[in-house]
């Protein structure tokens, strides 16, 4: 019954330092969890999904947000919508599985019947003046940026999606993840706070000790170094590597891939960063032999090699696409010591699971690198627990993203608080 | 070491919008909790079970009611005592199994044994001054409501027990619980508010699509309904039904089983209802095939088909009496999510299982039924728990008694917080 | 976020009643427990270990302490170190198992790497004018009284900690700790606050009716009894004891092991107390025969017969020395209502298993006397969470270091909240 903005709160984001990993208690104390959830979860665009989880007419999928039932489902005329899953009567969840597929929304309770847009079309002993128009399941925004599910629980959503969609649109169109299915789908539950969970995603200073599956595609170049450490050897591979970007790119880009790096990650409500990377070894895919793990190449995809696009959303979700899949990945708060990753792997719709492609091999890398990380984030949120934790200085070279995140999660309950922004 | 009776919950309970289901706090707020067991729990007379669970001298039963350990015993004059379940010496449990026979009880720590009326009858190397008569086990009201136990944990328990004693005493006392046995006891963990449990249990607006075993006995009629959505067929059979209620009853209560509706569901402190009903399909007990359970008739019965003697009480039970069994509810909180079901069937005192009865027979259709209800109650915690949740309307015409009993709750809120009551 | 020096702690300390135990929330409350962290475990010294646990440079044993991960590791000059066991850079655990042995601290996260003595060697990617130095891991205070090690997380520990170490040095020195090896250690988790488990410990009033095992090798009369409950017969037994105590200490300490009782516990900081007693039966170690369990005495123990020097602190310990082996117990909290006990059995180090010693032998009596205190500890735990709990009175004759530990915990807790000592 508390309200969730209390001075320690307020103290706590105005005191915070940057360039440094945050205080103790944004990792750990329940206040500052509830917070995080009101105002970062419950009040910005939060990826969901996929529109291949919901293909057909009557299919329905459900989440949770912090405290909040969802059901996503899209209705006769191909529309999605995202509602409250929860009947307006006796307060039932609706649907308890995470996927159904249904002709209505009927209550299991005392079977109060919506239809797949959320209007009340049947409720019996309600007496004549009951108003079944009021009584519809509560709507929440949900936007489809070119096929990722997008959703927002505030009354008024952020407005700068739309310049976002703007700007990535024409990078993730042209893989039509429309014409995708979901091929696999892992939740993980990571032992730790999910900022823990968006700070390690937003480096690769850790790749090298602890990800050897992914490592083997991507450039060790690709995520800042010291030049300083660089001996002329070194030096001149990382020439090359610079010389080969710009033309990958500007092939890409002639072939209506735009791939140019675009990062607006802590100076928009809805911050976002995307970029289009080439592959280490010649590679195509984030494989272990770094070929393709679908023969059937995604939309307008016409050479294999399309390199890696990445695309980074705050507060919760990151995406790999690549010419033959695309992996989702959307972070989603537990508890403060436990949060859900949730890792989907796309595939052309038409392609057959053990002729296109093998499964095992299209999901190896990310699940183990996933397990890997997860692994990483419990020992942080150990040591963050600890009352011996003092906050570390994060890497100008290797760590601008996971400061960029800090920034930006900082700034967001600032905002939410009504105070000054740290500075 | 907080008071309960904070403004925040002050303010809940007197926002209150009748005819409409409890805000989110009341089912899930710990501080809530908290208050429903000091003020609900902890003042009002609670069912906790019946004279034959503690048949003979010495013979003890143990429960919980919120943080209170209690145990109940029959001493060796037969009279029963309730008392706190904890050494006044260390604080050791004295006996930790639901049900024990004793002779004493003696403390598992350092051996301070007590009769069986709680006094402290001998305590090692405690010196010479000191008083065995101030270490006595401190005691709890109960009493015994024509074999039906309640217990009050308060100092001043409410008077108006005595009343509702003096009213249903004559329904009940012809079915001779003394002269029963505990058959069978079953707990279910329900994974929601009590309050929930309750508000499940005081309609039947849910039973035809969730109930199968227990709506082959009980007419449909007999849980209100809205005659407006009545065809001709339809109102024909209600009114044979009305009929047949009216002369069943007269029938009953000439031959000294009183039948008609009493109701104080919300105007007394210790609120209650109790009526008898027909049942359906020429029925005489709820079993799948409608005959009775047992062939050994309970107390002064002299006819199977005696209907059931549904006893509804605030906050915590309900019963059926029947010719051949009686079914025993008592609703004992565990947290704001998880309560405890425990239902009890009873038959005469020689019946012998397999013989005069069979087991499986006799429990079915409850346990199922349970079963069913505790699957809903988990369904609208999870609905009531969401941040998309809003009361929603009770039917008028078949909800009054869920409504009576969130009328009974917050009125005794009220009272117990010293503001008005929400009107 | 919340500031643990509440008033209502204030009024719980300042209230408290000598001669009783303590009141409900100091076994339950969870702000009771913080405080408990804050102002006694880590503000004083906290038994945690030997040094035959880190026997080798480069050994590591980690543990924790309420919120502290703790790392306790030998140098290469053997001197042991004691340091948060949480790196400096993004707060990731260094050491995640209970013992292992390194050449130097390496994090798994990113590969920051320490010196045995916690200093930082190494770490990539941050630039010129980072400054190593101030980059260590942060110290803990630790000391070995003569093999037993005490950590105290407070910057400045109690000083009268060298005042203990002089008087109890000279008993426990000549068992030669360091040259002993850890045979065995059971961690315990016993389900009560760890105040009931030092309670538990410090009488033996219980031991009669509880310790079938223990009981065999001590005597009943060296824990208080009440002599008007004596008759003749038992009163002569009890005058011969008496003189037995005073011979053999008198013998023992010519020998070189003093043994003459010494205690402060509720009147020192560093509370503690010491003595060494006979064995009943002509013992000579606590195993079940009463005779040694390892042929290998310890240090400059010349006869089996040593009796048993027991060795109390406060807040967290006690000891059993024998002439053949050790036994030490660590009580570490672990919420309110659950406690680790840590039991490590010790021989000398070159004892072989199987040949010098039986392992089932030497840990029986205190493995299964553990599993009974913890069992009534749960009793305790239980009892004392009632609503029905009253604080009972201390035997004046059985239970004066009960009182005393209680006293001992008081008088800190006022200490640091800067509130008079209740009386």
């Amino acid at each position: 019954m508390a309200d969730v903005a209390s001075p320690a709160l307020r103290d706590l984001v105005a005191r915070r330092r940057r360039g440094y990993m945050l205080e103790r208690d944004f990792y750990t104390d329940p206040d500052v969890f509830r917070a995080d959830l009101e105002y970062i979860f419950n009040r910005h665009w939060i990826f969901v999904g996929v529109e291949p989880d919901v293909p057909e007419p009557g299919d329905v999928m459900t989440l949770k947000i912090g405290d909040n039932d969802i059901l996503i489902c899209r209705d006769d005329d191909g529309a999605i919508h995202a509602m409250h899953n929860v009947c307006r009567h006796r307060a039932a969840r609706l649907v308890s599985t995470e996927k159904a597929t249904v002709g209505r929304l009927v209550c299991p309770y005392h079977a109060w019947t919506y239809g797949l847009d959320g209007a009340l079309v049947h409720a019996e002993h309600m007496g004549e003046d009951f108003d079944h128009s009021c009584h519809g399941l509560k709507k929440i925004h949900l936007r489809s940026l070119e096929g990722l599910l997008f959703v927002c629980l505030a009354e008024e959503p952020p407005a700068d999606f739309d310049e976002m969609a703007r700007i990535v649109g024409p990078y993730i169109a042209p893989h039509e993840i429309a014409n995708c299915k979901v091929a696999q789908q892992i939740d993980l539950i990571e032992e730790g706070n999910w900022k823990l969970t968006m700070e390690n995603n937003r480096e690769c200073y850790h790749c090298a000790l602890n990800h050897p599956e992914l490592t083997t595609s991507i450039f060790e170049f690709g995520f800042g170094f010291d030049a300083r450490e660089d001996d002329p050897a070194r030096a001149a591979l990382r020439r090359n590597y610079d010389d080969m970007v710009a033309q990958s790119c500007s092939a890409w880009a002639a072939s209506g891939f735009p791939s140019e790096e675009i990062g607006h990650l802590d100076d928009m409500v809805s911050g976002f960063r995307i970029g289009r990377m080439p592959m280490d070894r010649d590679g195509e895919s984030q494989t272990l032999d770094t070929k393709v793990a679908s023969r059937r190449l995604l939309g307008q995809a016409k050479e294999k090699r399309l390199g890696d696009l990445s695309f980074h959303t705050q507060p919760n979700s990151w995406h790999h696409f690549m010419s033959d899949h695309i992996v989702t990945f959307s972070v989603l708060p537990l508890s403060p010591d436990r949060t859900l990753l949730r890792t989907k792997w796309l595939v052309h719709r038409d392609a057959i699971q053990g002729v296109d492609y093998d499964l095992e091999n299209l999901i190896r890398v990310w699940r183990e690198t996933n397990l890997q990380d997860g692994a990483l984030v419990g020992l942080a949120q150990a040591g963050a627990s600890g009352a011996g934790y003092v906050p570390g200085p994060y890497s100008a070279e290797t760590e601008g993203q996971v400061e960029a995140f800090a920034n930006w999660y900082v700034r967001r309950m600032a905002a939410h608080l009504g105070i000054e922004p740290a500075r």
